[in-house]
Formats: C-alpha cells, structure tokens, sequence
C-alpha cells in the first residue's frame, strides 16, 4: 500500500452558529480549515469537477481553526444507496444472528441494495439518538461509501472508477428488530440521527482504492477491523449494478456495506446505549466520531439537512 | 360512497416545450388549465397550504387548453416511499409467482416499506422503457399514492389524517427477475421511467378518503379493479409506521401497495411489450395513462426531474 498525499479533504461546515454552511479544505495535520470561494454546497464542487486531479487548486481564504467550527454533513438531503451482506465474515454473522429474514441463504447471490432516508443524516459529532420507543436493538455499522462523479446510465464494469469521484464514511445504523421485522431493510435503517456521514469528502485522487482500511471502535475497543478491498461485490460490481437501467447522478452515495463485528454478531448481542462513542476510521477520509445519546433531541436537530 | 366536489386539481406542466414549469388547477371537466401566481413546484404549495380547505381560492391567470400543455411529474426529484403487498389478494399472487423470495409467509405481519429511485419518476403520457437488456419481467403496480402534508414525527394512528394533504396516483412498474434476485426491491423497483405519476394531485378536502376505486387498463382490458378501502394496513397505520422515528416532510409520497391483478400473476405470466398502453384511473385523481415502448429514449429524456 502506497501512501498517496492528501491534496483534497473537502468540508462542509459552519463557522459561527446559525451562519452560513461553508466549503472549506482541511490542512494534512487536520487542524485548520481553508474556506473555498464559489461554492456553497458539495455536490456542485462534484458536478464542475466529476475527475479532481490531485493538482488542481481552488482559491482559498479565511483560514480558521478547525476545532472552532461545527462540521456538517457533506452530503446531506438526498437517500443514500446502500449494500447488505458484503463481506464473507459480517454475511455469516448476520445470517446466524436470526434477524435477516429477507434471504434463506448466507451468501448473496446479486448485489442487495437498499436505502436510507436522507432525513437520517446527521454530521460527526452529532449524538445518535437511540429511540428508546422505537427500538430494543440500535447497532453500529462502519462503511466505505462511495461517492459518485460523473452521472452516468448503464456503466460496464471496466469503466466503472471513471464514475467514482471519491469516499466518505457512512455509519449504517439499525434498529435490528425493525430490519427483521418489515423485510424489507428500510424502516430499519432511516430513524432520525441513524445515517452519521463524514467528516470529509476526499478526491480519487488521493486514495489508494480499493486498499482502506475501516477500523470501527466502541468506547475506545476496536470492533471492526477490516481491509474494503475484501468486498465480495467489489466497487466497479457495486457500480455497474446500481446503473443498469437507472440513471446515476454526481452526489450519489452507495455505502459498500460493513464488515464482521458489529453488535449483533457478538453472543449474546450488545446493542447501542446511552453514553457510547462510535468512532469509524478510514485513514485519509479522518474519523467518523458520535456519541450515542437515549434523551430525544429538540426535533430540529432530528433532521440535519 | 359521497361525491365530493372537486375543487382543486393542481398540475405541474409546461406551456411551451423548453418553457418553465409552472403550476395550474385544471377544471372539472379536464379541458382547462389555469395557471397559479406565485409558485414554481409543488413542495413550496404543500408546505404553504398543509391542510387546503375546499373553500381556498387561489390567484390565477391565463387560462390554456389542457390538451396543449406538457403535463409534468408532480412531484419530482424525492424517493418515494412504496408498500409491499399490502392488498390480500395481491399478496397471495405474489406469494404463488415465485418472485416473492423475500418473505416465506404469504401475508406480512407489518407493513413492507421499500423505495423508488427518483430517478424513475416519469410523468402521464411520458413512454415507459421496457429495458430489454436489463429485464424480460416488466410489469404494472397501480396503486394510490398518499401526499403528506404537514411535517412530523411519531405521528399517532388517530391523528395520521391530519398529515395527509391529498394523493396521488402511481405506476409501481417493477422488474420482477431484479426484485426476486436483488432481495431488497430497490433495484428491481427503480428503473428509469419506472415510476410513472400523477396526472394531477388533489387535496383530501376534495377526496372521500378511504372509499376511492382503482382500475388498471392495459390496451383497454381491465386488469385491477379494487376499493382502496380494502388495504391490509390502512393510510393510518403507514403513516405511523413511517413515522415512528422517521421525519416525514411535506410532499412525501407514500405508493400504498397494488391490489391484484399484475401481469406476473397471470398464468403464464404477462409482461408489459412495447406498443402497450397502461391507463391508471381513480375518480377524481384523473388516469394515469403511459404507453410502452422498448426504443430507448433519449438520455436526458429518462431522469425526467
């Protein structure tokens, strides 16, 4: 694994409460944040530059240190794609767990995608509320995700990473016994605060995909420990199958799915509480950090948008 | 069964081709349109009016022939929110067809929630795409699409109504193989052109919700024909399923699920062929009317947003 200098690590953030949400890039040593001048949401800096190259500057100002400002999520207002039972060791967890209803078999035999709710997603930072009336079961799931460039429709395989524009981290967070119980993923997957994304958006061009590492830690404890080219749907699988016949968009987001370890693997399961930090790292795209919180939010902060 | 005086019947349609889209009420004899002051989609008119009495009365001008305009998609641009098997008959020909290989019970015990790409929302009169490389299993889904109105959050059985703003009608056309292979129903469900909606949305002061009538045509021979009254899991229990710890926001779609009668459940099968023309009608929502074509069209013409 060659490392590749990080030319890009975007930010959307806030720099006082209240004001406008901002673009900015983050310094290598993620500690300071340069405002970027033009754009006000990422997924018009994806459109005007489908293909970042790692040399391409953008003009800059405002330097501000980064642990003065709110991060916000990247992505935020549009459902996220995402992908069940993509690593050989979680599809065996999972399966054995009892609560995937949705297939007989461990292993799939086609990609399974579904989807989050954009309501759901929430920044690094931001408690993960429990929904202590709604579920018995809240569970962590560490992701790769993928974020599209170039819009495109019917993609082979072989030209598949000129659509990626680059990665963020997703927490797939579940309400276990809802995903068991309509089938159907969703319901399960879409409560308020369950979709964290972030910190930040980093270009191709400085990552040496498929060759992450995702490491997911609980309370400091490492859970999940895995390299994201052990996918069993690989990304250039994951994009010709989500573009046949539908129409991909840039901005577009498909969470790669997570690997062994998360709470309803263990025996017996340990489920989400009140308290807990997740933290999901992926060296160069930072840490995916979130408390776990059972006291409902103010409903404004639900849906982080 | 009442009927209720149609008031209001908005439209979202272009007067010119390449104009702006602009929002009408068209008359109780379909052959008028006239244009709203002040609106340009129809999300702002939702949020604006959450709960429209029959009595409003907006500003309008310039008053066109509806056979001349464009009819758009109503609501463009959002997932829509659909339910499985959701009428008893229907859910017994899924069940027998063999394309069901996401539940081993014939009847669900809680409501089945799935999406549909935005990306496949097309409107009245806008061809669906068979795919020939991507499907042999295209098939019709009529079913009434509920709009919700005002925004909320663990929205209690008994006041569920209060969030409906009015409906919709939708083509839930599915890709049986991909929804059989995928698990999930996203892919299968989420073609471009796959979703055809409207003609129009009218608001529930002008609807004598539960007691509406479905029929499906396909070339003029009746297919479904069912009261939406008789839904397994009626409008209040989705939408406190869908609530339950999920925001729900103006403009929502909710596709309740399709009675029986689809092509998948006709022995043999029958799937939709170019040259047919599917007809989606429930007093007083107007007909859904799309013909099939398996001529690709266009690009830009399959994300109709």
């Amino acid at each position: 694994m060659t490392p590749v200098p990080v030319r890009h690590r975007f930010v959307r953030y806030r720099a006082a409460p209240g004001g406008p949400a901002k673009i900015g890039l983050v310094d290598e040593e993620e500690t300071r944040v340069a405002e970027i001048l033009g754009y006000t949401n990422l997924f018009d800096l994806i459109e005007k530059h489908p293909n970042l190259c790692g040399d391409h500057k953008f003009s800059t100002w405002d330097v501000t240190e980064l642990q003065a400002v709110e991060v916000l999520a990247p992505l935020p207002g549009r459902d996220i794609l995402c992908i069940g039972k993509n690593y050989k060791a979680h599809a065996a967890e999972f399966h054995k767990s009892g609560f995937d209803s949705s297939d007989k078999n461990e292993q799939p035999d086609f990609p399974v995608f579904f989807t989050k709710r954009a309501t759901s997603i929430v920044a690094t930072n931001t408690p993960i509320y429990t929904h202590p009336d709604v579920t018995q079961s809240p569970d962590y799931e560490g992701e790769l995700g993928i974020v599209l460039g170039k819009a495109g429709l019917g993609v082979p395989r072989e030209k598949a990473w000129e659509h990626v524009w680059g990665a963020v981290i997703v927490n797939d967070v579940t309400a276990r016994e809802r995903q068991r119980d309509h089938k159907q993923f969703f319901i399960g997957k879409s409560l308020d605060t369950f979709c964290p994304m972030g910190p930040y958006l980093v270009p191709s061009s400085s990552l040496s995909f498929p060759d992450l590492h995702l490491t997911t830690r609980v309370n400091g404890e490492v859970r999940q420990s895995q390299n994201t080219s052990e996918l069993i749907f690989d990304v250039p699988t994951l994009i010709a199958t989500a573009s046949l016949g539908i129409s991909i968009q840039p901005g577009d987001v498909i969470a790669t799915g997570t690997p062994v370890g998360v709470g309803m693997g263990m025996a017996p399961p340990v489920w989400l509480k009140d308290g807990d930090v997740v933290e999901i790292s992926i060296p160069p795209l930072g840490t995916l950090r979130n408390p776990v919180t059972s006291a409902r939010p103010s409903v404004c902060s639900l849906a982080e948008c």
